[in-house]
């Protein structure tokens, strides 16, 4: 049985954050997070730091001597880069960490500043997670992500309308939670008026532009452990990759990455797919959650068009899975390297009972699914109550 | 004792590699790397991956992913960034990694494509790894150092000629070397009379910018290891950090994360720094060689300006201890990302008796130092004879 424990979560809202540079968002959720769980910064002995984008928007690298600025600390901090899966993936690494460190506690952060550069260049930068051939192509993500929903809705028949229930779920969620992008809902009406931005996919199948800051401590110390109000297992945490470019890949109607990390972090752990009870997925478009309710084994293969429509998996539907409590990437908002972290954050708020008017009953065993570039790259993580 | 070896290493050629891209460099040494130990990219189980710029200079993410696609495999693969020394970070992660998971093996490839793009424009990347306030007063690299060095000579009397033999010596080294970038030996007096780049500081101090790849592959593996011709032990991989601004440190005369980083080191593996033989340090400058043989206990503080003229360090002195019989950063070349593996490699070639002509005798324990900024990160590694 695990021995690692999420402890504490902090989080900025997401949003247009125009009065706030990437470390002051930091500083935030560092400071936050340690106020919650009252640890000193002297009691985290390694940080990880999942940001995507800072170099090519800012000209911002060696983050790692950075947040060693901020924090006043000599301990490694550790930057990685995975996409969109950033985040996820220093949560991964921190995990990794205290497998190779016996009672230790680490920070784990994840951010990003979008807003700041013109909407042209920050879809460029976003374009750095694709392969030189699809950038090259003009391939946008909204393109990528466009060409998988075309191939699902033509092999197993389904409509723009199966595909809007995604959002209208989502914003139904984000109405309850306070950090979110945007907390009013929509309709299907409304998704299937706003514009396309790559056909099939509309401006209301697609999460934002954000700013925003995520952070989570995690420990294996038993004394840290006693100390503090909530903790919350890690069951599994498993990365899988697939080849950057779709062209290369054998399946369109799938993400492969998703499918083997899921499997083995369902293997490492011996919970199955149906004990889940609260989900996070990388819902960048509206494909993308149908994909993954399929790819997670939630759902059967070319089921997802036709179980979305059900609003099983809305919080008042009173199923056994919810999905995207938070608002998910669509309506709680994307800033690419916090979404991986908050998604983690979500499942800690859920299994600890401290989700307020969007919590989930019995919620027992949450699951988090991180995707980078067009499937690239998946962290797959599952949490349980203590 | 350590169960973790290096049992592989193969690099590129360092300099102005115009026919080959980062992928390219990096497919180069995956592919020699796996042919000299004679393994399958199936008995890979996890790949760490150290670059610092090319989301910069080519608006290339999500590397983790291209890699899967070059490698062929979904297992996970770790993108770190720590400026120049993300290929020592990407080492230190692996040996986590290997802690983390028994009877594993891992390979590890730091790569740099750095002559694409203008001087000027691969300058303004490299500031990313300095504080913004120092990036907006004009702050480049050659700038921060030359601080550093002037501190340095006023505070114990020291002149240009003493950094000098920093790179006269590394020069005669990397003749010894095939994959250096300069093979030619300079004199004291060429150093002298070369450009001044940033007072006291001129081109002849100065690391250049180059592109290159370099690969180890690591194991714990008792199977495969009995199958591999050479290993070597590794006994440390220890990190720290310091702030990014050198204006927020105590003290100039001394980069704090190197010092950190190897007291844990030599305490991690009770080695001493009198027992090693052969040492790779991050001598982007002069400066900085001389800075790190105090840092790393070689030397007290203050004696490096005076030990250097003595040529101790050199091959051919007969001394205890070599230094950088690569050539260091200065002669064998500084492509950023890769400096940390090779630095790695080449202590595993010492180590095993493959360093041919630049052979160091009776190598039984090496010590590498990689830096990141002007010190805001530090990576130390110490490696043995199994």
């Amino acid at each position: 049985m695990s021995n690692k424990y999420v402890i504490g979560y902090s989080t900025t809202k997401f949003g247009e954050l125009w009065d706030y540079s990437l470390y002051d968002l930091v500083q935030t959720v560092t400071g936050s997070v340690l106020e919650k769980t009252k640890l000193e910064a002297a009691q985290v002995d390694a940080v990880f730091y999942g940001n995507m984008m800072a170099g090519i928007i800012e000209n911002n690298l060696h983050s790692g001597a950075k947040l060693a600025e901020l924090l006043g600390t000599h301990v490694p901090v550790y930057r990685t880069e995975s996409a969109c899966a950033s985040g996820g993936m220093a949560f991964h690494l921190a995990t990794m960490y205290l497998d190779a460190h016996p009672d230790s506690t680490v920070l784990v952060i994840g951010a990003e500043k979008m807003t700041d550069v013109s909407p042209p260049d920050v879809t460029s930068a976003l374009q750095a997670a694709a392969s030189g051939e699809e950038q090259l192509a003009g391939l946008t993500f909204p393109g990528l992500y466009a060409m998988l929903a075309r191939m699902y809705m033509e092999t197993y028949n389904y409509t723009e309308e199966h595909l809007a229930h995604v959002p209208v779920k989502n914003h139904f969620h984000a109405v309850r939670n306070p950090y979110a992008q945007f907390r009013r809902e929509i309709t299907i009406n409304q998704v299937l008026k706003s514009p396309y931005i790559a056909t099939p996919l509309k401006v209301l199948d697609s999460s934002p532009i954000s700013d925003g800051a995520a952070a989570v401590l995690l420990t294996n110390s038993p004394n840290i452990r006693k100390r503090v109000a909530y903790s919350v297992r890690v069951l599994a945490s498993e990365v899988a990759t697939d080849t950057i470019s779709i062209k290369h890949r054998r399946r369109m109607d799938t993400l492969q990455a998703s499918v083997v990390a899921s499997n083995k972090a369902y293997a490492a752990c011996g919970i199955t797919a149906k004990e889940i009870s609260v989900a996070e997925v990388h819902d960048c478009f509206s494909i993308a959650e149908l994909l993954a309710m399929e790819d997670l084994g939630f759902w059967a293969k070319g089921e997802a068009g036709s179980r979305i429509v059900t609003g099983e998996t809305r919080l008042d539907a009173g199923g056994s899975l919810v999905v995207n409590a938070s608002g998910g990437l669509k309506a709680s908002g994307h800033p690419v390297g916090a979404t991986g972290i908050k998604q983690i954050g979500e499942l800690f708020l859920q299994l600890t009972g401290q989700a307020d008017s969007r919590q989930v009953a019995k919620a027992r065993y949450g699951l988090a699914q991180n995707v980078g570039g067009s499937g690239g790259t998946a962290v797959v993580t599952i949490l349980g109550q203590v």
